[in-house]
Formats: structure tokens, sequence, C-alpha cells
């Protein structure tokens, strides 16, 4: 048994690059940028008309003069045109280049246009007014995004402007999902009385969803032989294997013998937290794997362990594993750094047992502050609960009293 | 010109039903569930065992005995197996129904096995211990998730244990988002001195895509005709047109008056706010639409207006109104009620015109407290700073110094 804190630090030491791919950057957001992004031209890359209305010279201004005639209309998308008289103006629409020969824009709703000549209504106008300067936002060259950046639609807008119709990202890990236990029907089916559906290999998917993570799922029997053999196949063709069940200490729970059988090294088998204590944690080191020029298995160069999650079956367990393991492994391999989100308890809470607590809460946000309201549910069995709670808030083994007002991390699942 | 509150309220009388359709439960994350979920059986379906051991007659114990002979094993997934005699034990796996005949499970940790025989190594045991009492976590019919959830992987472990393979959701609406301006270039493209690349209509797709809608794309040339033939037929065909420009007062921004001339009302145009101020915004009636028997068009029931947004075509303008008027007005389409968040400033602002400014924020939790970092952008125009905010901050109209330490709602994009 070890501690949660000791668990997550053997978790993360056992992350993995998955190297990088090209997709189409219209199909990257939520996957994690692998490459820097510079500015290919200066933004605005020409001094832009900011306002619709009339550019002119400002020294004509500053002469005295206030009405200009119109010489032309420089249109957003089209060349620039030049002012060929001083005195005149030219008709400029947002999104235009500003007309050679004129520094000054004076908007629509400050002038009056009677037989092509643009009166103006005011008495001050300013030089270099409603122009958004060429290179303002940045330069070229300039770092737009960082490496390692979550992709989101703000990202999104800044690589289109760019030109990168193609973005390099961190590539997924290859996830198969397995459930075991001989209790466990389809969703689709009418169970017996002794048997549930099966029901966590779904959530599992559901989790790996929110990080863009596809995966593939299986149920296998509760028969050694037949769970030795297809998760010797698994452990080749996958880089993670997430489990859930049959790492307790019944008769028919053979994952961690077969896990060994097949030279899977163990890290770690239970934790001291409640729920999910009986977490199976471990790794298979292929040396082919890592040969470029092993033509025995074709497999990425990158793809040097497998990695093994084996969640107890209970449903909340195998959820708050998947969130508090799974989760930081991913973001760790994938180089992304996660902030520890903190939550003000809501109410007082007393738990005796010498293991970190991972409550189930409300959230409730009013004035700027974030507080948790436990919800108690059935234990580790009660997957309904999960439907009336946002999060898991995280206690310490090493108290017992927890008082409302005290501040302690969450892992949100909304 | 009409405030930011008005302009939301009018959003908000435009929403529509666009219905509901069964799909395939897998696929229903992020979706707005349409039908409430009940417990299809008590939950647990069977008095469980919860922790591998041996199940005895809690009498026995009670009557002195201390050492049990095997009588058999109860795995999980098989059918309730007898207890013949009282003074026996039946070894018992987690999730497998409790044995006939007994009514207690005592753990392997507390018993030694030897020679068919389990022999107790503690002094106490409770009568019932171990066992998950049948529906202790909910009963047949319970209401297990309300309607208007939106489904998240917690309601997907339970759709998969009360067997809905098939799940009723809100349609999505069907979008499609226009992008006018002739200095507009496609992403792969080299744009010339004068022009720039589209980067609005994705920054739409991928806000729409964080509510899981589905959008179509186009670009239109600044020609009226064109702009008008090609509207009228999106308006037949789409339930909400978005669009990014040709709301101004420029010479080409002919979309108000296209969409007048195609009989589409207008409900406002410009906003008293900033960055974002000339969004238009209106819908079009479509009697055949609301007549179920119609033949002319074969449209859906539901689909009874097309809601046209016109966003003004500065990246910050068209991100911020997509969040603050798009999402509350689909929310309230699909019945899910969105509470505001707020957050506390973490800076002096100082903002004179009488204008609701949408200040864009870094977020920073400690202690449970979220505070938002005004950064200052270089205006509407300047996209790549998007990238380094999380929100917007909403300063309302009525105040011009926003002091550091209180508290405004924020609209997150990240």
């Amino acid at each position: 048994m070890i501690s949660v804190k000791e668990a997550k630090n053997i978790v993360l030491n056992s992350t993995q690059d998955f190297g990088v791919e090209e997709i189409p950057f219209i199909k990257s957001v939520g996957r994690i940028l692998k490459e820097k992004i510079f500015a290919d031209r200066d933004f605005p890359p020409f001094n832009r008309v900011s306002m619709d209305g009339i550019a002119i010279d400002f020294q004509s201004f500053k002469n005295g003069q206030r009405g200009f005639k119109i010489e032309g209309i420089q249109a957003a998308g089209s060349e620039q045109i030049t002012l060929q008289n001083s005195n005149n103006c030219i008709e400029v629409m947002t999104g235009a280049v500003l007309p050679n020969n004129t520094n000054s824009v004076v908007r629509y709703e400050d002038v009056t246009i009677e037989n092509g000549m643009a009166i103006l209504n005011i008495d001050a106008i300013n030089n270099a007014q409603n122009i958004h300067v060429k290179g303002k936002d940045g330069g070229i060259g300039d770092l737009l995004i960082e490496e390692n950046t979550i992709i989101s639609a703000a990202e999104i807008g800044v690589l289109a402007t760019v030109g990168k119709s193609y973005v390099k990202v961190a590539k997924q890990p290859k996830v198969m999902i397995v459930s075991t236990g001989d209790e466990l029907v389809g969703v689709d089916e009418i169970p017996l009385e002794h048997q549930i559906r099966r029901s966590n290999v779904f959530t599992l998917v559901s989790l790996l969803e929110r990080l863009h993570i596809p995966s593939e799922t299986a149920h296998i029997t509760d028969d050694k032989s037949v769970l030795k053999a297809k998760i010797e196949s698994y452990l080749q063709e996958y880089d993670v294997l997430l489990f859930s069940g049959a790492v307790s200490k019944g008769k028919f729970d053979f994952l961690p013998e077969v896990l060994d059988e097949l030279g899977v090294e163990k890290l770690f088998h239970t934790v001291t937290q409640r729920p999910g204590k009986p977490f199976w944690f471990g790794q298979k080191f292929f040396p082919s794997k890592n040969d470029e020029n092993s033509d025995k298995y074709t497999v990425d160069k990158y793809q040097m362990n497998t990695i093994v999650f084996g969640f107890p079956g209970n449903p909340i367990s195998t959820f708050v594993n998947c969130l508090a393991y799974f989760y930081p492994w991913y973001y760790k391999s994938v180089g992304v750094e996660v902030e520890e989100e903190t939550v003000i308890l809501g109410g007082d809470v007393s738990f005796k047992p010498n293991l970190t607590y991972f409550l189930q809460v409300k959230l409730e946000r009013e004035n700027g502050l974030l507080t948790a309201f436990p919800i108690s549910g059935n234990g580790s069995g009660d997957l309904a609960s999960l439907v009336k709670t946002d999060a898991f808030i995280q206690l310490p083994s090493d108290k017992t009293e927890f008082k409302k007002g005290e501040v302690y991390p969450i892992i949100r699942y909304r």
C-alpha cells in the first residue's frame, strides 16, 4: 500500500512521448500544439482602415480645410490607391488599405456627403485617427502561440490568420479499455437477476473523449487463459490498457497474476485512498519497440512501453482513478502543465480511516468564490450519485476532521 | 442602439425548439437529454457481495462458531446458490449474489483458509456486513437523471446501467456560417499585401463545436446580387445563419439591406457595447415551415423561423458576440439553464465610454477564489490577444471606474 502522492509520482514517472502528427488545423481543437506558431507577416499587414468613412491628408485639415472632394473609393480587398490632390479625400471601408498620401480617417458619422463632397460636422480630429497601424498587434516573426498549448477556438483563429492549414499536434496514445467480470452483460441486453449491464467501459470512453482520445473497448470473460491470450495481444497493439475490475482479492481476479506472467512490471497495487484502493499500475517494456530497425513489430518508435492502469471495478472507483491518475499521466505525456484547482469546503466532514478521501461534491459559485458541498453517496457502487455531483474534493489522509471554510484540491468532471 | 441587457432579452425571446432525436447513448456526450431516465430495476438488483471472502450465517457466529467448512463458491455472474448447512460457508466474490441462507460476509483478510476450512482471525463481525443491500442506492422507477441535463461521462455510466442503448436528445440547429469581405483569402493561400486570410468562420466553427453543433461555412463576395441569391437559399435550408462582417456603415456592407429585402425582420442593429457594437440580429418567419402538411418545403415542423446573427467582422467582436448571445440563445433553445459565473476583478480598470465593456482577462485560481486579471489587447482586431486570455469580464456601462476586488460576471472560453 502506498499513498496517493507516491502513487501519483510513480504514474507521472511513467509518462510516454507518443510523437507528433500533422493534421488539418480545423480538426485540432482540444489537441496539444507541438510547434511554435509565429506571425508570417506584420499584423495588421498594412495600415488598415478601422472605420468606414473618408481618408484625408491631415495637413489639409490643419490648414483649415473642412470640405473634401471625393476622389475615389478604397474598398476592403482592393489594391492601395493614391490620393492625387491633398485637398481631396477618398472614401474608405473598414478593413481596407489606407490610401497613399492620406493619414487620417474621419468616420461617416462625422461627415455629411453631398454632391461628391464630404463636409466635416466636427471641429477636432486627430492625426492618424481610425487607423490600425501596420504591425501594431505584432511584427512578422513574433511568437503568437507557445508550443504545448491546448488548442481552443482562440488558437484556431490565429492558426487560420497565419496560414497554418496543417498543424503539428501531439499524437494520441492508442488506448484499449477492457472490462472483466462474468456478471456483466451488454447495454442492450436484459440482465438476469444475478447480472448487471456493463457501464464502466463506456464511462471511461467518455472521460477519454473529453481529452479527444479515441479508444476501443473489449470485454473478457473471467477465464484465466482467455484473459492471458487477449492481454498478450493488446500489450503489443496498444500504448495504454485501461482495465476495470479483476484487481481485488477475488478467486477470479486473475489480472495481477496474468500481467505478471506476461512480463508486465507491477509498479504498485493498492493505494491508501477511498474509493479506488485496489488500483493496480504497471508497465511492459518492449525492447523491440525501442529498436527503430526492428521488423518484428510494425510499431512506432515512440511506443516504447505499454502502460497498464488496472482500476477497481466499482463505478466510482474507476471514475475517480481515471481522473486522478490517467488524466495527469496523459497531460504530462503530451507536455501540458495543469494547475491544481482548489475549492472552499462548504460543510464539515468527518472521515476516520487513514486514507485519502475523494469525496463527491456539488460546486456552487458566488461572488467569485467556488464552494464545494459534500453529497453523500452510498459508497463506491453508487454510480447514480455521480449525476448529482460535479467534482471530487481530495481530503488528505493525515486529518480526520475537515471544517467548512477550509481549502482543498478538487478534481472536476463537469 | 440598445443596451446589452435589452439585446440579450430580444435574443432570448427568439429561441426555437428544434425537436428531439434518438441517438446511440455512447454518442450523446455533450448533448442535451430530452427524456427522464428512470431506474429499470433496484440498484443493486440483488443483495450484492461487496468484498471477496466468505459468506456465513451470522447466527452460527453468534453461537460461537469460528471455523467454517467451505461448501462452494459463489462467483460474480453466477446464479444464486444456497448454503446447505448453516455451520458451513461459501466463498464469495465481489459483485456476486449473496448466497441463500447467508447474511454476512467476512473478507479474505480476516480469515485463514486451510484444508477446505475457513478460520476467522478476528473476534468481532457484524450482521449483514460487506453486503450492498438490494435497492440501497435506488429503487426500480426512481428518477436517476432529469430531462434537460447536459450529458457527461457520469450520465453515460447511468444510461448504460439502465440499458438505454439509444437516448432522446435535443436536435441540434442546422447552422451556416458565412464570411463576407473581399479582402479575405483562404487559409492555404498567400495573401497579397492588401488581403488577409479568413479566420472568423473557423473560430465560429470551433466555438460551435464546443456545443457539439456541426456547422457549414461559406464565403460570399461583396456583391449585392450574389449575397442576396445565396442568403435566400440559406434562409430556406438552415435554422441559423451566422455572419461575420458586412454589418457596419461601409459602402459594401450590404447585409442589413439584403436581409431586409429578403423579408428578414430586423430585431436590433448596434448594441451599446465594446467590442461588438454593430451587431445585427433578426429572424425570418416561414409560414410554410409551420405548416406540417406543406409539401413546398421538406422541412421539419420544428424549424419555424430562421434566426440571423450578423456579427461585426472584427475577430474579437465576432468571438465575444458568439459567446455573449449565440451561446445563451442555444442553451435556452434546447432547455438548459446556465448559471451566470462571477469573478473578482484583479486590477483597476478605467473605461469612459457609455458602453458595456467586454474586457479580456486571464483567470487565476487561488484558495478557491477566481480572480480575473485584465490583459490589454490592441482593440477588436487583435486576434492574437485571445490566445493570452481565458475569458471576458463584463463591465457595466453605467460606471467608468472599476476597482480591484469588485465582482463582475465573466464569459469564459477555456
